[in-house]
């Protein structure tokens, strides 16, 4: 008999709401012979205010034990800046080696996009998760003086650069386009520039079937755009792919459908889905959030484990249901979560 | 009798007939009484490969006897990435201090946008132009090897940013909305943001009419594509600007109309005045480039050394013209520079 072990974290807003539909779709669409055991922690914002804590050692100990972790926004007003990020969100990554932050982007049929024309939409972005301007190097000198100087270190690794690569590269040559784009700042940036174009263009010898190419960031805004349809895989640094994946999210249907990855592929550590939104706080509690982008992220989390099937029957229920929604009145989050698993039950 | 002493920068590919144009209509403007002398300079790929240089100590000493720069672009394919950037671009604007890199973006009737609906656009973006992640800090070790590192470290001090926020300030303060938005990534980057966050507030407190907010560099992209109506003048560090700007310029209206000024506010050196595209190889030689974005960085240029009604003129002629293109076949870069000189003569 097999089992399938969640650890859960609603965390903040409309966090609670998404992950209780994601949990129902999940319900439906496992065979009966998995065994669903969750067990639910309660980091964010209130376990903050009342305990001063984020994330300790001992939570990541009992975190560990999981085959996966579904998180639904951790975030508040409440909170200052950097706290909840750099204390729960990074610290996961970045102790659980999340080194591939996986963002596909797809528009599906009957999904409003604010392109103009009919783009075609369909990649997938392959995000460094553990290096870059990420890492919290850096410091700050004669702070709050007219003296002060702050830096921030991006850290690049031939070692981290190259696993990424790596990963991207054999996505890419799954899927029937087999294109790979770097993205990066390399005329600028060249210390980072440099390791990342010489590392990718070394991979891709080992690839001789994946079409390759480089754009720079900010250029690789405009085709987001103009041209989305150039792109199938991106491979990109950690903050370059924060940036372009909200782009992306925005592009193909906006932040409600985006879902994400955060993922350790040699499965070291378990890892982690979760939608690309925040808490939303202006909209929590009012079962207005669509957890489609949480439901979505489930189906990234069976891949990972290898229910590929049951995978797909999420995405094509969720892309069934974004198709029949146009024109209808707006639905609940638990409607949807219903209509969801009703379909991939069905 | 008043003089206007320019140094000019043609460059490579496209940026020769896009300057030429820009001068033509440069000279159309200026009233009779002001004294137009004019130096070309041969800088970018041809003088790199005759001479292995790319801006000497020599050139510097001449260029800062001009009251400002008039560039059409630097780059070409045959030169490795990085050399023209670091080596001509960006020592020009350490060297001559360029820290307010300013890029205004508005939609003007006419012109086509990838957005859908008719999205109202009309803001400008005040980004850092000495700082950040564009110091050329940081380096690499174990060059080649798989244990290589590389670093890029983005400084910041409370000199250059609360310049720049003071300067983004008061250009909010001018326009009719008065609203300054601050873009960052101050969730993470948490040394950069808290003396960008500290500044910006600080210096607000002088601005009591100035209405302010906080968005995070990945959020702002989501907002350039779906409520572009919401910006009036962004402040941002040097590499942010640098990706936002490409975007804004794509949405409204594409970089065949996206004018920018490297400007030293207090003019102790020239500032430097080029279109946001690049030198375009592919279309080089070909009178095909749009001469607008040069035309109006003419504009941006008049306006920086006082001459507004002139700016002003060049802005309208611009606007005009675009406006009149739709349906009409494509005309060429001397073609559209012609009409504009007639339109700001007449
Ligand atoms: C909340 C923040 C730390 C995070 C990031 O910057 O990675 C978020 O923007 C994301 O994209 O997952
Ligand atoms: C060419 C490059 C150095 C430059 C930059 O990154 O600033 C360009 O992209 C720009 O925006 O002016």
């Amino acid at each position: 008999s097999r089992s399938l072990n969640l650890a859960v974290i609603p965390g903040d807003g409309i966090g609670q709401e998404v992950v209780a539909e994601g949990l129902k779709v999940l319900s439906a669409v496992l065979p009966q012979d998995v065994k669903l055991e969750t067990k639910e922690y309660d980091f964010g914002a209130r376990r903050y205010h009342a305990t001063g804590e984020t994330l300790t050692d001992a939570d990541l100990d009992e975190l560990k034990r999981h085959d996966a972790i579904l998180l639904g926004a951790i975030g508040d007003p409440s909170v200052p800046s950097g706290i909840l990020e750099r204390g729960f969100l990074l610290k996961l990554r970045f102790a659980f080696d999340h080194h591939v932050n996986l963002r596909p982007s797809k528009l599906l049929p009957g999904v409003a996009t604010p392109l103009a024309g009919e783009p075609q939409i369909d990649f997938v972005v392959v995000r460094e998760g553990t290096e870059g301007p990420y890492t919290g190097n850096g410091g700050t000198i004669r702070k709050g003086t007219p003296h002060e100087v702050a830096t921030e270190v991006s850290v690049n690794t031939a070692f981290g650069v190259e696993r990424v690569v790596r990963d991207a590269f054999a996505r890419a040559q799954a899927r029937p386009r087999k294109k790979l784009t770097l993205v990066h700042k390399n005329n600028v940036l060249t210390f980072a520039g440099h390791l990342w174009t010489n590392v990718f263009n070394k991979v891709a010898e080992e690839y001789p079937e994946v079409t390759t190419d480089y754009i720079h960031v900010d250029a690789a805004t405009i085709y987001l755009v103009t041209d989305p349809a150039r792109f199938d895989v991106i491979v990109t640094d950690n903050l370059f792919g924060d940036i372009i994946t909200d782009l992306a999210a925005a592009v193909s249907g906006g932040i409600g459908v985006a879902a994400s990855g955060n993922i350790n592929p040699g499965r070291e550590f378990p890892s982690m889905f979760e939608p690309v939104h925040g808490s939303a706080p202006d909209i929590a509690g009012q079962g207005k959030a669509d957890p489609s982008a949480t439901v979505l992220s489930v189906a990234l989390l069976l891949r990972h484990l290898g229910h590929d099937a049951e995978a797909t029957r999420i995405e094509d229920a969720v892309s069934a249901d974004l198709a029949e929604r146009v024109g209808l009145p707006a639905r609940s989050t638990s409607e949807i979560g219903d209509a969801l698993a009703a379909r991939v039950a069905g």
